[in-house]
């Protein structure tokens, strides 16, 4: 079995991307995560010592207070000790090489590795280096991938809309420079969602977009037309100022999620984001507060699937 | 009622400012302050599991070592798990907004917030924010108030002199910006302190400090004649080098705290200070290091009673 | 006794250098570090909870995350709470005196504190300075001393090799600015080494190297010859910048450790570097990758070694 993400056993070894991952683990995941969900008054999450002992090492190349928050958390909840290295102030800027790094790090008995990286492949690179005894998380790798995303996403997709088979899916904003969009086709395909659409300009498209097998819009109106979950992107400000768009204002008036352009999808759709929100920008506050957002739902399911992500990692066969 | 403070119940629900805090939950954070104090030999924390299995927030928007990591330690003797946020340098320069920051890390199950930030009223505005079943402790915002220095200081004045009914108190240095100086009045009013002078030149005093029921002093060799207790305060660098002050030097000839001056005082006044101290600048090296400081064990106590306001808050009904 | 790291019963209180230190305890260190490796199928570090329920500071005035992440990892191995303290970005720029900040920081409840610091002697002061009850740790100060680095390799040097009275030891790089190597000198001698060279280009050396009795090469054939150890050093990027050196280049056709070099060496000759490694600077790929190279070990062992440590601290009569 040629997988990266898989061991020869068959079982899930390193979270790399969801592209390639077989729909059965995808499933296992979510499925995990529901245990870990305590729906008694709220969304709770439980503990549960399934990690105690293990060493799980935040590795972030690139900072990221609210993800890197809850890998510590969803870690902690499993009872692992958990070692916050923000490497981006350290020795690669004294000239260790990417991979010596690593190998120093598993030479202090590191059991699993959350790693993110400006660099599309880093966390690819370190899984195809590191023992089998060690687990490697992609906790989002430059414009390629983040699956802890996506796979939240279908957590909260299942949980408010059940099956994923009769679904109208629309992602929304800045394809182009996407690892959570890019992320998020590959599992909603794998998971039978027959119509995934993209809502862009043009500049924030990839050349081959309909490679990936989506519907392409570029207006709204047409785009969200009877669309039961809407994926709202984040714009990052550095394309604001960038060449690929007019201005922020413009950008709000063609592609912002106004509770007017929202109409046109089902009564009952959802609207998600992966946070930060730019209010006024990609989305209208109304909406981010509206009965039709499920963005705060995301964060704590978030936690869920991670913890789901490591106990499974943590299971297999060494 | 109205008490921003207080749950329907009547108890704390979160700590915001000493201002309008009820002298019953003053004292009853004192009170169990004191049960987590080992007197025998030395000043020593005892380690009570009160906050097991609880998470407990950091949100620094304002970095702060010495603030940030007593309430780490408090929280850690508790048995809480402590996730520190380094707010400054993550979401909100992201265009995230405070509340938005705070929806998310409440979505991630924080049990508690500690919240330092540059703005005043940040933790109230987060306070009223919250859920019910989430407590928020002010750790100092902008010029307003900063309650758990306050109480940490009528805690060592208790511990040192028993009563507050028969007290002459002085507060010297900057009142003008002095979130802590705010704190202390109140408190030091509300457990009956008859007489609260402060001590500073007209620069460094708000134009209203009259109705702060304090009797106003420029002359330390006056404003110390006679007190049981000389509470100091930081003179921050920014002042320094501003127009409200001449020099730093001068600054110590009229109001750095000597032996010389402190003789005016009571023989067994005590002296306090915040920290971080600026040695021969606010105060005379020999009298931080003198018989009347108790400076170290007010960081001693500020452990015990951070312990004390987090237990009591845990212990709210929902 | 008037050694600084002992107290009154002889035993190790503080651990600031390897001059000085008793024999008896460096062996005491390796060998009690023996016990924390797990020789059964790699080598793995034990859980053992000797220092539950004390607090470890950890107290960077120089930021380092790879030596912080071992000594935290130790500690937590160890069962004891750690506190990463970044003191550079702290109080000290607020104007206090470091011997204010150690104050309150044992008013805290410190057990012990784990110091890097850019001014040689740093810990000295900070040991010489805390009460009895607490420990200091040296993680490096300037250019003086790193005594935990100096330790480590001595336990791989002993695994590897079993004895030290037939060694012939060369150390190989910058011995001019390196605490590392003033360290392992004295803890080589100190252990019954018989030989130890430094192998330097002239501006690399002290003036005074001879009084350290060691014997000096300018060239790395000669000064390699049948020695059974290779201690590397790490150029750092400040010296490549400056004066004292050529080129990188003409510094790796030199002094850059090759295969062709180190067949001079005894054939079983172990190498070793205390990292971050400046590949293709003072080390060729191939050696470093080679089965010469016990590199990634010394961190293994560096874990156990650090825990040694600070279990004898704790363990030291107060």
């Amino acid at each position: 079995m040629n997988n990266p993400q898989l061991n020869k056993h068959g079982e899930l070894q390193h979270l790399l991307t969801t592209e390639g991952l077989p729909v059965e683990i995808v499933r296992a995941i979510l499925d995990r995560a529901a245990t870990f969900v305590d729906v008694s008054g709220g969304l709770g999450i439980k503990n549960v010592p399934l990690l105690q002992g293990k060493s799980v090492f935040n590795m972030f190349f690139e900072s990221s207070t609210r993800t890197r928050t809850t890998f510590e958390i969803a870690a902690k909840r499993l009872s692992a000790d958990v070692l916050n290295l923000n490497i981006a102030s350290s020795s690669t800027s004294k000239g260790e090489t990417l991979l010596d790094t690593v190998d120093n790090l598993c030479a202090m008995h590191a059991d699993m590795f959350v790693v993110r990286h400006s660099q599309s492949g880093a966390a690819h690179i370190i899984a195809r280096h590191v023992a089998p005894e060690i687990h490697v998380i992609n906790a989002g790798d430059g414009r390629h991938a983040h699956p802890t995303q996506a796979l939240l996403d279908m957590f909260t997709i299942r949980h408010y809309k059940k099956e994923f088979h009769n679904l109208r899916v629309a992602i929304v904003g800045d394809i182009l420079h996407s690892r959570v969009a890019r992320s998020q086709i590959s599992a909603l395909t794998s998971l039978g969602v027959p119509e995934v659409r993209v809502i862009a300009p043009k500049t924030l498209l990839p050349t081959m977009v309909k490679n990936l097998g989506v519907h392409v819009y570029h207006d709204m109106a047409l785009g969200l037309r009877d669309v039961d979950v809407v994926l709202m992107l984040r714009l990052q400000n550095e394309r604001m100022q960038g060449a690929a768009l007019p201005s922020s204002q413009e950008y709000f008036k063609y592609y912002g999620l106004t509770e007017e352009k929202l109409a046109c999808a089902k009564p009952n759709a959802i609207v998600m984001h992966p946070g930060p929100m730019n209010r006024g920008i990609e989305i209208e506050s109304s909406v981010a507060d509206g009965k039709h957002s499920v963005i705060l739902p995301q964060v704590t399911f978030g936690i869920a699937v991670r913890m789901a992500v490591m106990s499974i990692l943590a299971g297999a066969k060494a």
